[in-house]
């Protein structure tokens, strides 16, 4: 029996209130460290370097951090605690842009803030909002997973890039949770995992994580996925997404715009799996995404693993977290509620009334 | 003023004999280190581990190889000497599979030792055709430098892939060699540099080079280069040749045929710099190019930089070190005798039979 994955995080009681526990990821494949988070800060550093990554999960990951700090708070008035949230919410929103899961799971939190007739009825509130969160996204991920698993043939070669896991979610994941459940139903005959440069996600964490449920993979650098294509080595490419907007337009972890270039050159499916809350529909296309760019060391000193710098001193370096591959280029999205085509200003549309006719 | 570049390779007079002093570019960019190599097995040693890489580079350092064991030598009798020249002949074409142009300096050798009236004669004119293989190389560079700087637009950005530089040939380059003619010209105004994974030879060789030469460069993860097509911020691709066959199909770095793909997809121009030395007359086209498959730990490890494996032991990794381009998606070839364009078959025969026909 392989060993289970370890919780991408748990938010757990403990002496003096909740406690955020989450497997620091930068250490992956070869070190299972959990970190203990108690205070904002220390889950706004954590979310910042990516010890928790994947949209799903930092939205996760926000919520706890605002129980967290509900469950720690010296305020004894209402006021006093709402005020200490709403900064603590600010500072999560201010970790990382292009994610639109991050507000979303820090708006329903902000939401809480503003019922409660006491503090600790507030602070109840808010930890059962943020457990509920988590509860959904496992439970999102995994309808994901058998929507998306339909779209697999037997004896499928699939692609995918970065690591939509389950630690990239609160377990199962988005792309892998269709990987998953296609696997549960014996159709998945290969898994190529791009490495994912610059900080190689997909070597160190899908890797880990198919070959921890004996899913078949093999990694590769980013470069070689088109020439497999070419040998007909891949059927389709399966990846996640950080922001969708209204028209279907993906952002999603740099290079999955160059897999969805050679998908289409070679005639094969690109599916995008993500929950709804992924979906920015006040974005009218991906055009107005903000793309995080980050730290150049990450690309200079590889994932900080290289202590010596492999570009000269003074040479610049390009290091934008994601890109946009325009909605013409997704065959399907995958979400908890089913699969969706293009149009998806229509599609995605239809499904925005759906949740809201369920939820009303 | 920048400083110079250590020279590639040079083959010179030493005690005993003749020596290859070699740049070590697994080094670069942190060391400058001149090898210098007295022995077949050293040479083959560093061309197998890519101390000096390139397709026209190696062509050189076999036949500079060749000449030092010749020079050398403690064979007394023409016949002693030619047996152990065909066996450092027969050592140095069996270190790397791709690159036609270390067969075809080795052949420029054979023929040499088949001539020859005694031993001293023989070695003297070994060291001469190396000598000569090598000022060749950087003429033809500078010929290909002028040839494909006509295609290059006026303040022209351009993306290349994995290191053709003065670094990859005896001098000055084949797909840097445009780019040095056309920054002569004042034509760049930036080349974005593919990293080129796993063995990163564009971060740490061609960032260099543009760098010493004072030519405007940024370096790119191999999977940002789509992204940045998408947004305009590139006009065409320069890339270098392992080898083409006689239709024009070429085999480069891994990683050429996605920024080929993403070129076709973007309508933008993908130029192909290389001897004609590299053009294999005898492969009708790309599918019978051997493939090179190089160790996995050059994708594990981080081009042997990272002392941790990024991959989770037991996970299978792919590591081809090239790919091949079908004809269709190269837009020119550019070679010493000019550039050629699409049906390749007869653009790539017509200058065999003016090659022919110079040299008859």
């Amino acid at each position: 029996m392989p060993e289970a994955l370890p919780p991408t995080l748990e938010l757990v009681p403990a002496a003096g209130g909740y406690v955020l526990r989450l497997l620091d990821q930068t250490l992956l494949p070869n070190q299972e460290a959990v970190l203990e988070l108690v205070t904002v800060p220390q889950v706004c550093e954590a979310i910042r370097m990516l010890r928790v990554r994947g949209a799903p999960a930092i939205g996760c990951a926000a919520a706890c951090g605002v129980a967290v700090a509900a469950s720690r708070s010296q305020a004894t008035s209402l006021d006093d605690l709402r005020q200490e949230l709403h900064e603590a919410i600010r500072a999560l929103a201010a970790t990382r842009p292009t994610a639109v899961n991050l507000f979303w799971a820090l708006e329903r939190m902000r939401a809480i803030v503003e019922n409660g007739d006491d503090v600790a009825e507030l602070v109840a509130a808010l930890v059962s909002e943020a457990q509920a969160i988590i509860a959904d996204d496992v439970d999102r991920c995994r309808r994901i997973g058998q929507h998306g698993a339909t779209l697999i043939p037997r004896g499928a070669r699939i692609l995918t890039h970065c690591n939509a896991g389950a630690l990239a979610t609160a377990g199962y994941g988005t792309a892998l949770g269709v990987i998953r459940a296609a696997h549960e139903q014996g159709k998945v005959a290969q898994v190529w995992v791009d490495e994912t440069r610059p900080l190689l996600q997909g070597a160190r964490l899908t890797a880990y994580e198919l070959q921890r449920e004996g899913i078949p993979c093999t990694v590769i650098c980013d470069n070689m996925a088109a020439s497999l294509m070419a040998q007909g080595g891949v059927d389709c490419a399966v990846v996640g997404a950080d922001r969708i907007a209204a028209n279907g337009d993906v952002a999603n972890k740099i290079g999955t715009y160059g897999v969805a270039v050679a998908c289409q050159h070679h005639g094969l499916p690109l599916y995008v799996a993500a929950p709804l809350s992924t979906v920015d529909y006040d974005l009218r296309d991906g055009a107005a995404i903000p793309i995080e760019q980050r730290d150049t060391r990450e690309v200079v000193h590889l994932a900080h693993l290289s202590e010596k710098a492999v570009v000269p001193d003074g040479v610049a370096v390009y290091n934008p977290a994601f890109d946009v591959t325009p909605a013409k280029l997704v065959t399907a999205i995958v979400t908890e509620a089913g699969v969706v085509r293009a149009p998806y200003v229509t599609a995605l549309g239809r499904l925005r009334q759906q949740q809201a006719g369920a939820k009303g």
